[in-house]
């Protein structure tokens, strides 16, 4: 079953192969205008605290031969998108590097995959439509959920509505590649809790700590999947829910923090749909480390680099961030989420979260 | 609520407490055997096709202080383990570490996550019950399973029925850190079919393989983790369904397929609950590779040292394997399970995994 969504994302597709055939039409070499994506033309955007592409575009054009052995490669990548629309299939960028060794011309077809992964992420960019739109699965899983949320998810043998205490074993729901075939039906949720480690997450669900207090724990399992973050900003967007983020003390952590809250450089282009600005840091906090004087290990040259790093990124220049990574260059230390079992095993949801939410403002 | 498998590993807990306490009361010094962890007391057992401990066995003794202070470590985890299983709690070998902190006596605490890790290991070992009964959980998650299966599992907030095809969305049944919580209560399947990659394991589910050949499709998510290993097992011998491995065609895949069915060096002790010998192996082939002409990527240095040594490991000396193995050496190439989407997205479900499931003679 295709879905408006589908349509739209071909109809921008068609338009692009259109634009092209206007300008053969027209005696024009055709050509594709796109932002530059370097370094140097992202930027941050300070109204909506996300990564964006700055005014630098670049042109595709067809005056010389890779030029125009590139727009070919779009116009087959754009037929076989649209198909995979229509026929409601959908496949891997992998799949599609691969793919295109069936193709009957030899200049289309893909000599490595980063060549088809930036292709799609160039079409993700000029069409503005995100890849998942396009039926381009991620290959990397999305986390799980536990809480008192009722969901729909339209999978392709029919929909299945889904509770994620009720209907789920101990490891919660499985958040599916594409994360807008959810539709959200009914919630008891007062917050979302983003959680860095396995460990943490079942310590949080074997305590119940997503029924006490009617979260939402969302795995995230390192650095989050697409279909993660996705998924966090559509449950602080539509369910109108605090999103927080607990993590460990350490420079890696912040930012995978930053890559819920304000997106990646790397999809400056979807910071729209994968990054949830709003969202908080719970911690480990540098302070926590001093104040409950959690275990700890020294830092590391690479650690001590990343928080100075983190001192320059704009995602981090807030009086909060800087006081807590001076701190933490100074004591020299990080800790572990799981360094709060120093205080017993039920220390984290009987006193930990509780008092850093209600100090949040979120409980 | 505590089961039988819980007092059971209670027992034999405190059977090993009792051991010392005895030793003690009879004016002996006390102390504990194990049998010797290192790689030279490692033998692969012919008949069981399966890693196991050889006969050199080591003496933890009381009789010098860093001993003591061993046996005083063992002795404050036993009685946490026992307490654990009491109250129906569990917690991760990261939190036992951290949890040492709180202990009373300054030499029972452990002084690294290695020296905690270990101890929990030498426990398995001594009193032949695995981790996953002492309530230790695993840190990494287990993969997720789809097909015709209707299970039962005991959580933490009541027993859940699920199918794992009209109860789970495009995601699948997410498999619980202790599998042996899961019953399983009726099913069509015909075989399960483990997959590397969650690109394929996603192709499998989009295309309704499982539906179709009433095969399990469990994800193995690159190394699996000891939850999935322990289902495919389980699923093997309780379900007597015949078990197959579909990966990448290179050393690191075979490797995978090897801990599926012939069990790990560092998991010898626990080779009869995760290793599944009779485990086959579908491909991606070296034979595949030619006979197909997949596209492929040239071999590195480090895939032909780990093609040589795999040559040398008990566990691939087959006629098959060795067959393989110098295909693999001489063509010189290797390829991803994803290279048969160049002939089509639908080539691995329609002809490739029929023909081969049917050459095993599992279909």
């Amino acid at each position: 079953m295709s879905t408006d969504t589908d349509a739209d994302a071909r109809a921008q597709l068609i338009d692009l192969a259109e634009e092209f055939y206007e300008q053969f039409e027209g005696g024009d070499v055709p050509k594709m205008r796109i932002p530059t994506r370097t370094k140097s033309n992202i930027e941050y955007d300070e109204d909506k605290n996300v990564w964006v592409y700055g005014d630098r575009e670049s042109t595709r054009t067809a005056k010389t031969i890779s030029g125009a052995e590139k727009l070919l490669k779009a116009t087959y990548t754009i037929d076989f998108l649209a198909r995979q629309l229509d026929q409601d299939r959908s496949s891997t960028l992998r799949e599609l590097y691969y793919l295109s060794e069936s193709w009957d011309v030899d200049e289309a077809q893909f000599s490595s995959q980063d060549e088809s992964n930036n292709l799609i992420e160039d079409l993700e960019i000029v069409s503005e439509v995100k890849r998942e739109d396009f039926h381009m699965r991620p290959e990397e899983s999305g986390a799980k959920v536990m809480g008192p949320l009722l969901l729909r998810e339209q999978t392709n043998r029919g929909d299945r509505e889904i509770h994620c205490q009720d209907d789920v074993g101990q490891g919660g729901y499985q958040i599916p590649n594409n994360p807008d075939t959810i539709e959200f039906l009914d919630n008891d949720a007062e917050f979302v809790l983003c959680v860095e480690t396995g460990g943490m997450r079942d310590r949080l669900v074997e305590n119940g700590f997503d029924d006490e207090h009617d979260a939402l724990v969302v795995h995230l399992g390192g650095q989050p999947a697409r279909a993660t973050r996705r998924l966090t900003k559509r449950l602080h967007d539509e369910l109108d829910l605090p999103v927080t983020v607990f993590t460990d003390g350490d420079p890696w952590s912040y930012r995978i923090f930053g890559s819920v809250s304000y997106g990646s450089i790397k999809s400056a282009h979807l910071s729209e749909y994968l990054a949830t600005p709003e969202a908080q840091f719970i911690g480990v906090q540098p302070e926590d480390i001093v104040e409950y004087d959690l275990p700890t290990d020294p830092l590391s040259d690479s650690d001590v680099n990343a928080l100075e790093s983190e001192l320059e990124d704009p995602r981090f220049q807030t009086d909060y961030w800087e006081e807590q990574i001076e701190l933490q260059l100074e004591i020299d230390k990080k800790s572990e989420q799981q360094s709060l079992a120093s205080y017993g095993l039920d220390f984290v949801t009987d006193t930990y979260l509780p008092e850093r939410l209600d100090e949040m403002g979120v409980l």
